[in-house]
């Protein structure tokens, strides 16, 4: 499978659903397999909080793949040897995007938090100019999982005619105060830091020593992701050590998960970032711009394809659920799956098993 | 209702369950009601984590009555024309028993963290040693919920013939890693917050402007308490103002209520007393001296009454649903009830008219 990797500059404006302008913005993308001569077998990959336009395959000189390479590549469920799949980092992210650490030109200096709030609608329009750009204008499909899902979802509501199939996993029809309030933990924690400095860090501040605001954050972000049982499964109660019990410090090995990921973590993604993409799914509410849900839901004409996680604690399988019975009651194309899964909402990360086979049937479709 | 404040100080030694001795130790407790002449109708009420002694009726001066006020006063589920209410503040805390910042005897210095991990075990155990103090050597009842709960059945547990009937409310028999992770938020948020100094601040340092590490931890532990639905109904996806949607920091208002109540919280709750509870619910485990869970519970002589709540994401009604099945098999006396409720674990604080009447029907027994 051939990886490309690519950085469009833009230099007309995105113009945001704030009122706001970027510009110019950049995007990063990558490709995986060819696209053919009419140009009907391109797939769009959308990516979630923590992840990248680097989906599938492997670096040179890296050890870990892109994060769905289980899903995608030549012969698996999304096969390369068929499809042309294109990834693209959203905007707002640190990963090559344009976002908060980008130079707010014509100043060479960053925005940091002058950059404008995104929305996923805004990540939508944007990937929709890149889209243009490369001169593809209808999609086989686009799938995304979490903030991946909602932007397929979006997509499905905001550009009727794009896409064949929009597969949205373990995603919602608009974010619920109680997702809201885990990514207020990590608002808080990083916007108290001290070294955050009111987002006046030094650019790779956080290199050797990650911020402790957006570890912290990310403990609660861990927690939404797993479930009461896919941690009993994990961790258990064990002890890293057995004088953990009578030290106020021992730790549990779920504790010690957490301190490890997170810490890893905040030193790699940068915390503004963070902060404008969890504002980002907070402000995800698929019916803003139109007169209802109902309205929004009803100018879909993509087969749409909802799978849900019976242990997802960060978006109920009930709210793709209500997303799919309002398709029902329209007459829509749709199908509905809930996955019976321990894992949480990270399982459509990890139990692609229980799921790759039903993508790569709804791809066999027209 | 006479409510009545007092302070134990106790000289002899109190054996901790890790091996260490506390000594001497205090311990605060209110009383309300009046003991009858063979002292046979005493009601022991535990708290919970952010909890005291400071149960029902209202200080001079005061607008708050306690924590459990709804259920506890003359006429009331727990009616104090009938019985005499003790209820004691937890040792750790920082409301009166002695606690981390309480003098490092024969040194005037606080222990911070060299003061000895408490257990639940070790609570009760001090608890004993107040009863005893007391001439008080068989209760009519046990009541308590979340921590206050997990004493009460430790209780059960560890002294079957002190008490008729044993009352727990939203608890569980053994903390599982789902809880353990979002005490572990509060753990990190203070450890590393700069001003928390390794324990060493000042003893008022937070009284003006509330140690941030506890407001945040206060979040995710706000979030346990809570539950989607009960968000939904309570704060829905409304904005404090409305530039709330395009701005960074602008808030909804499921973000305010966590604000408010977080920076309130982290004015006058100690920091390391947070540390030490969370760390003594985190080690709950009814097993823990056992042989087995099943050991453990075969010990109960005490009837049994289990409440768990339907929302309820921190200590879900399964775990409590664990321990009947286990009462049932062996033929002791129990009774379970999982109450319908949308207020999460909160449920055991607030909607206090689904369960009054259960336990004011559990105190008519014998």
């Amino acid at each position: 499978m051939e990886i490309n990797t690519y950085t469009k500059r833009f230099s007309s404006p995105l113009y945001l659903e704030s009122g706001r302008i970027l510009e110019p913005y950049e995007i990063a993308y990558e490709t995986y397999g060819t696209p053919n001569a009419d140009k009907s077998n391109v797939i769009l990959i959308c990516h979630a909080l923590s992840g990248s336009h680097h989906v599938a395959g492997t670096y040179e000189g890296e050890r870990k793949p892109g994060w769905w390479d289980g899903l995608i590549g030549d012969g698996k469920a999304i096969d390369t040897t068929k499809f042309y799949v294109i990834s693209t980092n959203v905007i707002g992210s640190c990963f090559g995007s344009t976002g908060p650490m980008s130079p707010n030109y014509p100043s060479e200096a960053p925005y940091r938090l002058k950059f404008p709030v995104v929305t996923i609608k805004d990540m939508v329009r944007a990937q929709m100019q890149l889209l243009s750009h490369l001169g593809i204008y209808h999609l086989k499909a686009i799938v995304g999982g979490s903030m991946g899902g909602m932007q397929a979802l979006q997509f499905a509501v905001d550009y009727p005619n794009l896409a064949d199939h929009v597969i949205s996993l373990a995603s919602t029809y608009a974010t619920r105060p109680w997702t809201i309030a885990f990514n207020k933990v990590a608002m808080e924690a990083i916007r108290r830091d001290p070294r955050f400095m009111d987002g006046n860090y030094e650019k790779d501040a956080f290199k050797e020593e990650g911020l402790d605001g957006l570890a912290i954050g990310r403990i609660a972000g861990h927690i939404s992701y797993l479930s009461p049982e896919s941690m009993d499964a994990k961790f258990g109660r064990n002890y890293v050590s057995n004088d953990g019990l009578f030290e106020l410090f021992g730790r549990y090995e779920v504790e010690r998960y957490m301190e490890y990921n997170t810490s890893n973590f905040s030193k790699y993604f940068d915390p503004l970032s963070y902060l404008y993409i969890i504002k980002a799914i907070n402000t995800f509410n698929l019916s803003r711009g139109y007169d209802s849900l109902y309205e929004a839901i009803l100018r879909i004409k993509a087969n749409v394809h909802l799978i849900s996680f019976s242990s997802d604690y960060l978006f109920f399988p009930g709210e793709m659920e209500h997303i799919a019975r309002m398709m029902e009651r329209n007459g829509q194309r749709y199908t509905y799956t809930e996955i019976d899964s321990n894992y949480g909402h990270d399982a459509f990360l990890v139990e692609l098993e229980k799921f790759d086979f039903l993508i790569k049937k709804n791809l066999e479709e027209d």
